[in-house]
């Protein structure tokens, strides 16, 4: 077992780089731009480029260096393929095999909300859990699913795709994935902006909403402001998250839920909220199950990303 | 690695048991009677009686027993306790250990239709599939996980109670649990004739259902035999089941699922109905996850649990 391992977290805009000893510890984290253009065949190269480079400065031995972890924001099966990253411009990609060929290191690629799921599992908000569900709620819902310590990539690089758990059968208005009713048109921030939108469209009940422009965080801040409407509003998004968390702990029965990406920024309201519905709707005995903030932020993929390759000692 | 290994699946009326080659061939299978009273203290004993008596009526050295695995009515954790077993009148019992005691061999435990889900993906109907989901459509709704090829026991033993996954947040209905809205309200035998009752009282369609009494196979064979209100019966028990089973593909997206139980001896139109209405509700790389009838029958439980005991070797 090697003194180092790099985990590597490629987003649209930027790809983040962190350098970590085998303990977990972070020596050292960067950034690199995500150059995107031609289907984006500079990432790759890149990213091998950058960590090339960090072992010469360094000055480490590579036989020191015991692999690389890589997230990216698409489906990933457990051998490392990505089978579309629609935000890198990439189709199908032998993803951990290339960087494995341009590094001379061995390499394990995964979804980002998987291996961010990973991090928080390892060194964040459930820290030590071996089964944990991870939910990110940004524009859309990601998650991740761990168990016995390890990613769940799914058979279709699907596991952790909790966002697209189709919730609510009578829904008209189509999911991005083009289903209706995913637990993402609710949960997200976007979902959220809708379901504003429509109560505040159903009542005339004042609300510090109507004075300014409806986002997830105008929504979430008059929440904790005490504004009636954003309450109803949230009681509805939590009944729809803390529901849909239930069945999911009906099926893994986590340790531990941890709640991250940008709406988690509202912090134990918010948590307050979605476990008043979790605990309605749960099994009995799975009823206690905490619910935390992610501890991580932005460094969550970078510290699952090298977990990736840790573990398998 | 020893030659032999015993699998044990303790129901509420028989125990059966079987001798394995560590290889899955079953070498012999028996039954014992299940002594529930006085708390059901003999069970254990009886079990470890009856496997020592097997390996000395077969002259077996017992070094060459690599264990014994056993599945059990209740939440069981990863360590080998029950929390409880209704069924056996057990309270909290350190199972796996009291086995290792009375017997002198390596003992696993597990929850029966998590140990029965093992079998199917070992040997049955999801053969060599390290990722399946199983639920046991019977009096009511049971279920496995199986990740990586093991057990998802959950955190509190509750891995695969996907029959109290809750889908249903309109339910005014109570289920066994104290919840309302649980997956087995609709899919279970006990469900089906439920949802029966319900259809039958609200319209006054002929249907041979009104000539005798109200069963769950009745429901099903006037399903299959195209009874128009049997169908629309079925139609809304497959609607709630498909659609309870593309949220667990967006949780896990196993390899397969498997259906077993009594309510799965209704085959392949049974099959047909889950399916269409789990296609219409899954994430869409799902879509085409093979959904199969159980294979093992009453077996699943002792082959799953021979496994446990095998794989980790």
């Amino acid at each position: 077992m090697g003194n180092y391992c790099f985990g590597i977290d490629v987003g649209g805009t930027t790809v983040k780089c962190g350098l970590f000893h085998t303990d977990g510890t972070l020596v050292e984290k960067w950034e690199i731009k995500t150059r995107t253009e031609n289907h984006g065949e500079a990432i790759v190269p890149d990213v091998a480029k950058t960590i090339l480079d960090k072992i010469e400065e360094k000055g480490i031995d590579k036989a020191d260096v015991d692999g690389v972890g890589i997230g990216v924001p698409g489906p990933v099966t457990e051998s490392g393929d990505v089978l579309v990253a629609v935000n890198l411009f990439w189709g199908f990609k032998h993803l951990a095999k290339e960087l494995e060929e341009l590094t001379g290191l061995h390499a394990k690629a995964g979804n980002d909300a998987n291996v961010a799921a990973l991090g928080e599992a390892w060194k964040g908000a459930a820290e030590g859990a071996k089964n944990i569900v991870l939910l990110t709620l940004g524009t859309g819902v990601g998650g991740g699913i761990i168990i016995d310590g390890k990613i769940v990539h799914g058979a279709h690089g699907a596991g952790g795709e909790v966002g697209h758990a189709c919730i609510n059968h009578a829904e008209t208005a189509v999911c991005n994935c083009g289903n209706h009713g995913c637990l993402e048109q609710y949960a997200s921030a976007t979902g959220i902006v809708r379901i504003a939108s429509q109560e505040l469209a159903r009542t005339k009940d004042e609300s510090i909403l109507r004075n300014s422009t409806l986002t997830a965080k105008a929504v979430l801040d008059a929440f904790k402001a005490g504004d009636e409407v954003a309450i109803r509003i949230m009681e509805s998004v939590g009944d729809r998250l803390g529901g849909a968390m239930a069945i999911f702990a009906a099926v893994v029965d986590p340790e531990a839920f941890v709640i991250g990406g940008g709406v988690s920024r509202a912090g134990q309201p918010l948590i307050d909220c979605i476990r008043k519905y979790y605990e309605k709707y749960a099994f009995p005995t799975c009823r206690e199950t905490p619910i935390s903030i992610a501890a991580l932020g932005n460094d969550a993929g970078i510290f699952g990303a090298a977990r990736m390759v840790i573990q398998e000692k």
